[in-house]
């Protein structure tokens, strides 16, 4: 029997956007109280209220400095394992105390219960941003206000507990402030740390269930360079048999459920010879992303539409991809600084598009864009047993791809004076 | 420019497939000769080949049995965590020397470095069974076979090691013999203990990369039942803008990515008075799963189509469900015992073809399937505003879902002797 439930309260036009509605509600409540709001809906005003993440309430406890030395740039990241800094930031959260005083303290191993969360159900998120070594000695990070703000998003959409970014945002550049002196030496100005802010739910229950308890951890380790591979980076298709991201799923947050799924296939690529899959969406076959960053074409277009040289990327209003800080910062510079050059377009465009432009002889460049590869020139494409070359025209990059690199890396390392660059510090 | 890539090898129709061709050559190799296939091909026959994993290996180091009582029935489960019995099984892997000899040892904690695969990219995936204390006195558990060789498709979905699935299968039934007599006492019988075997990327890497060291544990704890809620699960549609799985993902997997992304909007429909959601595909709106179990509705077709009272349940060609070992037994035995009542039909259908049935007094009852919730009576579908009220002709369960049930727990409980229901043993 069919009835109307005045008893649940909700109309029907509400239940076609539970999710959305649910994340936004949070996020807005965060804002604006910057309550706990993951996991359920507490009081304000009754009761002791869950206690705020609060970078102030920093504790302390410095490893010896004299126990690991600096590895040179040329092993730093030859081994199987990431070599992290001397210490790293934890805050732990429950459901009813809140946000405990987060801790600085040497780098080692978490315990967790063999029933944590996180190890069944990945309720896990993390944000990855760097630590640049300026040209002007200072150490700097790049907009790290937008990746404690993507996470803050990450972190509800996967039901773990919210925090006010800002202090996530305290908690980054202190670390840095406390390991990059000595793990990101002044000289070696244009290098750079990786810092990978990360919340995990620990509570050791195994109801599939949002976590009551969960940790926040931050480190700072070596990473590669991998923006200018010899040759190019190689793209390989993504599979009719294998989609990374659809409508309606999480393709937009930095979940660890986008991550683990997709190594199968870009296994395989590798074992072809490709470094990545670039992601296709439907059956249009929409340009996604590339591997785990974001995609980025110089073509010219067709006369009929133009003529004009475009530099064409994904769109975000359909919560496909994710939102970049690298992809934001190139779409905001491109149109600022090579509006006389090329016009920035954020649109949907298939691997067909690309398939045309290239055999018209309208196809000027490509590249991933993102914290780990940076900008990484994309010198080919293979789709359904064809390859298409991209020019590489100065060599080892794209002439407009070496153009933004250079306008961002200027940024970063402090050529440039810029608000996005912002030299970190404990406060 | 275009150019075919005799290079690569491949033609274009394998670029469709990656993935399941990926997948099943794998499944293969470990049926054909064991070898853990998870993360790159070895040469049979030279170097040493990694160690398979072996549970005749197992190593064994008792707690002391007088340090936890088992605690009663009524508490086991009425704390924020999950009361695990005295041991766990774990075994570790690496790439290069394959898998160590498993170990039996007390429940503790693990430890993981802050940059574990497992903790970032989701490379984690389980299984969940029960042990079953017969009304015979003996344990025993149901189809464990089925479990250990879903585990291994997860496994390798998710780029982690392979394994022999029956030397699994031999490590669950282990920590069975070892553990039920004190967790799953004699005096019973009727009760049950939750096996949790889980598989999680070790490495401590932040590489985006199948995990080259991984860990293999096993827990057995307590579980509340939830077969049976005063007044019936109730279920409300997933909204509009929520996925759980796609054509082309990893639904059919029991991988930590199914779960996590999917707890926001349960919580959501939780703080509405629902017990579960009934995941929708599609704009048909194709029923797939209730919450993270199967879904199965007993309806009477139209007289247009027969009138045949029909099982129905989603089928798994297209590889959006949990092929669920309860849903799997539930379809063979309604075929091979309920033919004289009611026909068993696996296809997709929609949430209107539900509606419309109700509308038209043909539906007449629900449940959902699982390990966790076993088979559970659905009382109410919530879809967009409307409440379908499903009958519990039996006051807590519809009649064929009762049958169902009983004909199921016959086997687990020992009532009736039947091959899937495996008494537990040390070999």
């Amino acid at each position: 029997m069919v009835t109307h439930t005045p008893t649940n309260g909700h109309a029907g036009e509400q239940d076609v956007d539970l999710t959305s509605s649910a994340l936004n509600h949070r996020i807005a409540e965060q804002a604006a109280n910057g309550t706990n709001g993951a996991n359920g809906h507490h009081a304000n005003g009754h009761a002791a209220a869950p206690a705020e993440l609060d970078a102030s309430k920093l504790t302390i406890r410095r490893a010896d400095p004299a126990a690991r030395a600096v590895p040179d740039e040329a092993t730093a990241c030859s081994g199987n394992e990431t070599i992290c800094t001397d210490h790293m930031i934890t805050c732990a959260w429950d459901a009813s105390r809140g946000w405990a005083a987060p801790e600085l303290k040497p780098y080692g191993p978490l315990s967790l219960m063999p029933t944590a969360s996180v190890l069944h159900y990945a309720t896990e998120c993390f944000e990855g941003l760097k630590a640049y070594r300026g040209f002007d000695g200072k150490l700097r990070l790049f907009r790290p206000d937008l990746n404690a703000k993507r996470m803050l998003m990450s972190t509800l959409r996967i039901s773990l507990p919210g925090f006010n970014p800002k202090q996530v945002e305290r908690l980054i550049s202190t670390l840095v402030a406390v390991d990059g002196p000595k793990w990101l030496p002044a000289d070696r100005p244009g290098s750079f740390l990786y810092l990978r802010p990360a919340m995990i739910g620990t509570q050791p229950q195994l109801g599939v269930q949002a976590p009551k308890e969960a940790l926040l951890f931050i480190t700072a380790s070596f990473m590669p360079r991998m923006d200018s591979m010899p040759g190019g980076l190689k793209l390989h298709t993504s599979p009719e048999d294998m989609v990374r991201a659809w409508v309606g799923g999480f393709g937009y947050a930095k979940v660890g459920a986008n991550y683990g799924p997709s190594l199968l296939a870009t296994n395989e690529a590798r074992a072809r010879g490709f470094g990545q899959i670039l992601w296709l969406y439907g059956p249009e076959g929409y340009c996604t992303e590339a591997g785990a960053s974001n995609f980025f074409v110089v073509w010219r277009a067709r006369d009929a539409d133009g003529g004009k040289l475009q530099l064409v990327t994904a769109p975000l209003d359909d919560r496909l991809i994710l939102d970049g800080v690298t992809r934001r910062s190139i779409v905001e510079l491109a149109r600022e600084r090579l509006a006389g050059e090329l016009e920035m377009v954020e649109r949907k465009y298939t691997i067909d598009e690309l398939l045309d432009a290239d055999r018209e002889g309208r196809l000027v460049e490509a590249f991933a864009a993102g914290t780990a590869y940076f900008i990484c020139p994309v010198s080919l494409v293979h789709h359904r047993g064809k390859d298409v070359q991209i020019p590489l025209g100065k060599g080892d990059s794209g002439q407009y791809t070496a153009k933004i690199k250079g306008l961002m890396g200027d940024i970063m390392y402090g050529n440039e004076q810029h608000p996005w660059g912002v030299v970190a510090s404990m406060d």
